[in-house]
């Protein structure tokens, strides 16, 4: 029997509306990119993935796919070879517009990512197993997930409110908690940070530790303050945050807070790669790790990435962009198999109204998704929804992510330099 | 479709003939002892696996075993889980006589491991993929081996000559190098070391080097030695060796003398389990670990290791105990799929005259083995073989491996403390 060849790929960018959520170094687009991966097999059987959609990415993608045909679809490490030799060396942007330009492995792994993802998929699928039997098994039938709360504009410029409001107060961001949580069912919260002053965020910390006392809590800045801001910060928080998430930027600033701060440092900023691993050890910069597997370089390689953080006494968490159901399959399949991602993963999942699958094949219940037991991934393209989001793409006039820029065209004052505090 | 799941567990013990080999601790005794794995699942598919022969593995092997049925294969987290409580903590010998008792996490670990690649065999042989497949796929087809040479005796004691003959001299060893290169084609060499004094090995190292200057060596004293000679010992042997194993005994000492030593320093002693990785990064206490999938969890936890290994920096080669072809299936699998292992795996395969599984599966050829393309592991059970093997093991008189022990009934004043020098 001849080993399952890739026969084709095709790449599908798409745009889906995006509430203007407020972060440290500006507010979300109208739209969100995002490109959907389909890699055809000699098997006849098709594989899915979703990765970023800057306009970028996706010509990484399209090239990468198209010399990725004949490569049989169990050996990813040798799709991982063809992927760094044809992308040679090449710097990208790292697709959600916070850390800058990333390296060039770092454009390797994540281009790679979307296709070891459908190559597990097709595996799964040939093999009537979900994706995350092709890990070792799923350690729990459900995936806890945590409430992401926003500060936010009440409607982007020009356009009618949207359906979440304006939320720039306190009083509105525990309001905002209580609305997922009565939806979602979720047990942690994460607030963006990095918007608000460091008292006024502090402030919302203290009132949803007030409003939801059993709840575990996380701020995630983004890196908007120095170090001696969130020295400050953090010590004021004592006792209320289960984590707190990239403070200051850069690996020696972070160890400087983490020698001070009461609660664990997080991060998905100062080590988003295996190379940062080492000296984040050594330096004591963060003692959570968020793992994506977008940019971390697939299922496999979180699963590599989970081993070193169980090798090295840190703890796992996970990052999210805005994304639509297919990443959503994926994070839940690969966070269902390590045994030691113990916190709730974060989601930008309650921020969208639309998406590229079958309703239904993941659902919340009491802050959790079911692992999918269906063979592979366990989700389908909705092939009408995908042509609407594609088309949407085309004509939305976003090419990449860029939410500095977006908020200075409202504001042109607006500086996104950090750290601002 | 209801998952396969695990109907039953056949351990056979076997014993095969082994030659009076000399190491650190004394010689090895003239049976091997073995284990050999079923599993049965509800598809009608049996894995096989292969390892330890101690009575006190055997009957951990056992209780698991029937502790696994009902389980699905595919979930090897929950095996890992249920091995665990099923033998609760219970501490063990080490398998291979030369590291003394392991740890409770050891234990379970290396327990685990023979359900794990014959889980991973029934999966291999589900999906008609060979089990390098269900690591990511083969990165070489063929795996590098090196040979492995022993001082030794003629013969066990009342025993006729063996075909090996006596190795006691520089210019046998000489001599079973340049045969084992003849008869296999290795393109690396190791020397069991720890047997004569320094200065005799060193003689003999440098007398290899003279005679195959261009084949990479590794001396392994089996931390035979005290910090001071092992400084002295790598000094004088500096320029010769690809790199020095386990000169020394523990973490302080093997940083020790990496400080001063002029080549690489390796260990499958100091460095047995994931929680001797941070002291062993942080004190610098080896620049390659020797993996082993036997006691470190299975072909997945390889992976893992590899994973911390490439984060670290750390070089990742192969740690060899008398086997038998199940266990030379799983080594060339997981040694195939792992990209950062690039040093020539250890193999006692030259010293054995018999086997369990059916010829012509596992073949040398310019000291490598081609990667098995068969689903599963690719090897069949030679049921008579097997049968005599066992016999074999029924009445040879050993339950456990004691090298020193038996040194001793042969030669009373030996003393097998260590370090010797």
């Amino acid at each position: 029997m001849s080993p399952p060849s890739i026969t084709n790929v095709i790449i599908t960018p798409v745009a889906f509306a995006d509430p203007p959520l407020l972060n440290a170094v500006g507010v979300h687009e109208p739209f969100a990119l995002r490109s959907i991966i389909e890699v055809e097999t000699s098997d006849g059987v098709t594989g899915l993935s979703e990765s970023y959609g800057d306009a970028r990415h996706v010509e990484r993608l399209d090239r990468v796919g198209v010399a990725l045909r004949g490569l049989d679809v169990f050996s990813t490490t040798r799709m991982l070879e063809v992927t760094a030799v044809t992308l040679g060396g090449a710097v990208g942007a790292d697709g959600h517009g916070l850390t800058g330009q990333i390296s060039a492995a770092g454009t390797v792994l994540r281009t790679f990512s979307a296709f070891e993802v459908a190559a597990l998929d097709v595996q799964g699928k040939l093999l009537g197993r979900p994706v995350c039997d092709l890990l070792g098994g799923a350690v729990r039938d459900r995936v806890p997930f945590s409430a992401y709360l926003f500060y936010k504009w009440g409607s982007h410029p020009g356009a009618a409110p949207d359906r979440y409001g304006e939320v720039l107060s306190v009083e509105a961001i525990v309001e905002q908690a209580r609305a997922m949580l009565s939806t979602y069912g979720f047990g942690a919260i994460k607030l963006k940070g990095g918007v608000l002053s460091p008292g006024e965020e502090i402030d919302a910390v203290l009132a949803l530790r007030d409003a939801f006392p059993l709840i575990p809590l996380r701020l995630d800045p983004n890196t908007a303050w120095s170090v001696a801001t969130s020295i400050d910060v953090a010590r004021r928080l004592e006792g209320g945050l289960e984590y707190l998430e990239d403070p200051t930027p850069g690996l020696v600033g972070m160890a400087e807070v983490a020698r001070e701060a009461p609660m664990p440092l997080a991060t998905n900023m100062c080590v988003v790669g295996f190379e940062d691993l080492a000296p984040a050890v050594s330096l004591g910069s963060a003692a959570v790790i968020l793992s994506d597997h977008h940019y971390w370089g697939g299922l496999r390689k979180v699963c590599d990435l989970a081993a070193v953080c169980d090798t090295f006494d840190l703890g796992l968490s996970m990052h999210s962009n805005s994304h639509l159901g297919i990443s959503l399959a994926a994070m839940t399949h690969v966070a269902a198999a390590v045994p030691n991602l113990t916190y709730a993963l974060d989601t930008h999942w309650p921020w969208k109204d639309e998406d590229v699958i079958e309703a239904g094949a993941l659902v919340f219940r009491d802050g959790a998704v079911a692992v999918p037991t269906a063979p592979g991934l366990g989700v389908e393209l909705d092939r009408d929804a995908l042509a609407r989001l594609h088309e949407r793409y085309r004509t939305c006039g976003l090419t990449e992510r860029n939410d500095t820029r977006y908020r200075q065209s409202i504001d042109p004052a607006y500086d996104g330099h950090l750290p601002r505090w």
